[in-house]
């Protein structure tokens, strides 16, 4: 049996030996080489769209694709028949790395690195962010010790992410499609949207793209939070809903934004978001660094050969 | 007996009742009213120099001052007679929110969210930031997790910052006079300084001012760093050779630096740093919000009042 892997990350193939398997690298960005084409197994990383419509055609073994991505739409979209072949995600493999982008991202808003950044690419001492502040003050969003972050979408990554929150002193509260207390924190289900929103000083997005988190944010629930409070969105861009945002910043009816996933990415020229005031732009930079993807890419190849359930079917 | 407390913040003064001392907000920018200049006990903070001044030669009663500052270099200066009146500082009430800034730093420099930063006023994409990412590359800072940070000067801050490096996945060691395990943390005495910053991938200054911490990161130890390593400071300005620190930013000697204080502040216009290459400039806004004031304040008063030793003597 063949594996192909990808030749796009270092992977320690090491981890995937001892299994009645060959493993082949391969270039993502190419038609694969003939020889490797009756492969049973197919993981992917930042593959070419060429390249996946190209192994779909012509991979007729393929039994099961183990993608490195969290939501690998680019593997559904390729035209690989889904009633032969299993489909798992990288799921898991990003957590950290996307939390770690989150607690930034508040960070930066809290203590307006990016202001600070405007004045000195000017020349320019920001003296009105330094040397004595208020404490704490209510109505603004200025550290994490005591302000309540909410995060929307309780998935793993924000289990990572809430005990740092937790142990940098914010109020942590999740909002769900199930309530419940998950990790320690009290997780409200869709009916309490409204309320916890009024009482958030910085929310989280970490809402998967589906139809039903469509513009979750829009300009009613953009309207219920206080007008000092921080949106930080490292799920889907279509959670929210662009136009009402750029309108909520330019209007003050929020305190700011960071955003590192968008509608559509590049995020074009044309868009206000650039420009719209207390508004920090990243490039879909939290997670593309896979880690761990060794034990899951084992894990699952060793259930595979012996007829069980995967991990992160989709 | 009378104690002054400055209007310059908000204290809960119901804290500091039940003893045997008037309490009297004053304003720290103008000189003392007449009827409080007997007073036995002031409190400062931001104090202008001419009230200061002011009140060292009209508070002929004055026995203890008590400064929010952590470094009370104003008050020290301003001519108090050190024989008859004790200082005592407000070490510890900066604790967290100085530790909070240089986390947030950290993350600036690893996310390169300064970096984003530069392409979003130009109305541009960063996709070199953004998308599929080496995970952890040798010879770059590009995550706390699996870094090495070192923390030269290992007191409170250091106390509070280390816990949060060490969850986020960073392999924390300290500098310091002494040696030995502080808080679960290695801290290295200055023999082993050399051999520490050869293998630091970010190092987090939290010296204080004094002779011997003078240039304590000079060009020597710049180029002991590996060429990818972060400097962030949020010490105090003395601690760094600013002309070898523009120097070694502009050749790429090290990765970058994140700097909260200066040796002249505000930084003049004229400083190399605002535009060296790879360098954060904050204006000294990492403190600068005292935090749990009223319990130290009444905590002294109790032990001034009582004849034992206060706490944070100078």
């Amino acid at each position: 049996m063949k594996l192909l892997y990808p030749s796009s990350l270092v992977l320690d193939t090491k981890e995937l030996e001892g299994f009645a398997a060959t493993l082949h690298p391969y270039d993502v960005k190419k038609p694969l080489p003939e020889d490797v084409i009756d492969a049973e197994v197919l993981v992917t990383w930042s593959n070419s769209a060429e390249n996946l419509n190209d192994a779909a055609k012509r991979m007729t073994n393929l039994k099961w694709i183990q993608s490195l991505a969290a939501g690998p739409n680019d593997v559904l979209n390729a035209g690989f028949d889904s009633k032969k072949i299993i489909v798992t995600t990288g799921s898991g493999l990003h957590d950290l790395t996307v939390a770690e982008h989150a607690l930034g991202m508040l960070l930066d808003g809290a203590r307006r690195f990016f202001e600070m950044r405007d004045y000195q690419t000017q020349g320019k001492w920001p003296g009105h962010l330094g040397g004595p502040q208020p404490d704490r003050p209510r109505g603004k969003f200025t550290t994490l010790r005591d302000a309540n972050v909410t995060i929307w979408g309780f998935g793993n990554i924000a289990k990572a992410l809430a005990p740092w929150l937790t142990s940098l002193g914010a109020n942590v509260k999740g909002l769900a499609r199930s309530s419940g207390v998950r990790n320690g924190v009290e997780v409200y289900g869709d009916d309490k949207i409204d309320e916890i929103l009024a009482t958030t000083d910085a929310l989280v997005m970490i809402l998967p793209g589906a139809v039903s988190t469509n513009n979750a944010l829009n300009a009613a629930r953009l309207k219920t939070l206080p007008k000092h409070a921080w949106v930080i969105n490292v799920g889907r861009g279509t959670a929210i809903d662009e136009d009402a945002l750029v309108e909520a910043l330019e209007s003050g009816e929020i305190g700011g934004a960071a955003l590192d996933v968008f509608v559509k990415e590049p995020l074009p020229e044309s868009s206000k978001l650039y420009k719209a005031p207390n508004c920090i732009i990243s490039p879909h930079a939290a997670g593309g660094r896979p880690q761990g993807a060794e034990e899951l890419i084992a894990f699952n190849l060793r259930k595979f050969m012996a007829g069980q359930e995967l991990r992160n079917v989709i």
